[in-house]
């Protein structure tokens, strides 16, 4: 089995070595600017270790691998656009750095490179591999529209919560754990077994992404705390806040909304109900319960326990990162 | 062989019939909205006629056909909000009618709908399928590149501006033609030829489009007359005018540029300057010629001439179009 070190350090490589269409650079430039971006790139190191729990060689997991990371790269570079971020990982977003139209239309074209890196599996096994592609690409778009919605809305419920991030993050993990599984050959239940072990560790990823804005270390976290807190962001935090809370604190944070100004004030106000709501217990036990499952999700698949550690490890890990 | 109206009725009736998934409403409505609107819908039914040039049932090839009409759907989406146009086919564009983020994520949902179109063809032919699919996806990205670039310049050859045409527009025609060859199980050699009709019979057609916004009836061509000369577009005929001209019309002609007052002028000086340029000319004989070499393609597909027939003559048409 390789490490999940030996994984990054493969898809690295593998990134580095990828040549764009020289021409016209004014569409493939701002791809390539996206794919150098340090990202943590744990998705694409996924597939290849779901596929190395069942072969040896993960050679043919390579382009899949790649088809994902290029994949949440466009999803990046249109929602930024969307968002109207300015920063991604520290550097310019791509609608900053060039044009929104450069965003959009360099975001299609990335789409269409996903397709491309798919598309080189083997014959065999690409019907699987690109209906588990487009299906679960479909399923981020919706998630990302129920985000947007959300953002007008004060009464989502904590399962509609978990809806959205099922499909705007956690189809994904589950998605590229899956696509190394096929391409490993691995049977349909452990396949299927790997995709809910994905879908219940990115559910339990997203609500730890969500505590980190509010509780996370500036230092390490590398961005500014309390970020989703200031763009009225509906995480698991803000949705569980505003069906705890009631009468003069529920006012009082509704009266917070859309306001721009006293940034330090605001972030004050909302950690201090946070606190009294006890909604990072909450939200801590609900990651426990969600990262249970996916540990028993993984006992499920039928290969040794030793091959499954570096996933188990990997796991673990993930839910005590700070950034 | 069925006839080009037969085609589309099986077209239109199967657009009909597509279910989009009602939930999030916010992203499919969207999506059925623009695949509702009345389109010439001439690209997907090519698909349907290339096929039934080598086999008598064209049932395979509905799903490819849809496939192209998406795509060529959703670049319409993202072409209107990346031009800023308020209105398409009469009917208001999906970012005037909801919003920039609407017309951004829509039109990617719409991009995926289409690949999942194409990935319902047989197993055997759906690499080449889907390697024609993205392979031209990409092209028609790099020709909308090419066409904003030349948004501001005034140094564009007439073979820039027909590469420009050939992977905005041409590619696209050749790819559907083709499609429904390799559905029809055509020899590599009929496809190929098959698609080089397309393109040199899509290029024609992209110079008839530029004719149109200058010579065409306005009471049947649906549009303004002088829509592209108002916007500076880098059309066949103000490309040939930039080469063309001297002196002091070059430098009345650049003059006009950027502006938006006396629209009534600018549209008079422009259309005066081609004549005296004899454009019109240079374009019909443009015409002409890809026409031929599309025509002498077509000769070079070895199936009976009956059976050429519909296209020869929806080609025909295509070149007397009014609008």
């Amino acid at each position: 089995m390789i490490t999940f070190s030996k994984a990054l350090a493969i898809i690295q490589q593998e990134i580095e070595a990828i040549n764009y269409p020289e021409y016209p650079d004014g569409l493939y430039k701002p791809v390539a600017y996206m794919m150098s971006m340090k990202g943590k790139k744990i998705r694409p190191a996924l597939t290849l270790l779901a596929c190395n729990l069942f072969v040896e060689d993960i050679s043919e997991a390579i382009k899949p691998a790649l088809a994902w990371e290029t994949f949440h790269n466009f999803t990046l570079m249109h929602d930024d656009l969307m968002d109207r971020a300015s920063l991604r990982r520290g550097q310019q977003t791509v609608h900053k750095r060039w044009n929104d139209n450069t965003a959009i239309l360099s975001g299609d074209a990335m789409l269409i490179l996903a397709y491309k890196l798919m598309e080189k599996s083997p014959a065999n096994i690409m019907p699987s591999l690109l209906g588990l592609f487009s299906r679960t690409a479909a399923e981020i778009c919706e998630g990302q529209q129920f985000d947007m919605e959300f953002e007008n809305r004060i009464d989502i419920t904590v399962s509609e919560y978990i809806e959205m991030i099922r499909l705007k993050t956690a189809v994904m993990i589950g998605a590229c754990l899956k696509s190394g599984a096929i391409v490993g050959g691995a049977s349909e239940r452990n396949s299927e077994m790997l995709y809910r072990f994905g879908i219940n560790l990115g559910i339990a990823f997203q609500i730890c992404d969500d505590l980190l804005d509010v509780y996370g270390n500036p230092y390490i976290f590398g961005k500014n705390i309390g970020g989703d807190i200031l763009c009225d962001k509906k995480t698991f935090l803000l949705v569980n806040a505003l069906n705890l809370s009631e009468n003069e604190d529920r006012n009082k944070l509704l009266s917070w909304f859309r306001r721009k100004e006293q940034q330090e004030e605001k972030i004050g106000y909302f950690k201090q109900l946070f606190d009294k709501l006890k909604i990072r217990q909450l939200a801590n036990a609900t990651i426990v319960t969600y990262y249970k499952q996916a540990m028993a999700d993984l006992d499920q698949v039928s290969v040794s326990s030793e091959n499954k550690e570096v996933l188990k490890s990997l796991s673990a890990d993930l839910m005590k990162r700070e950034s």
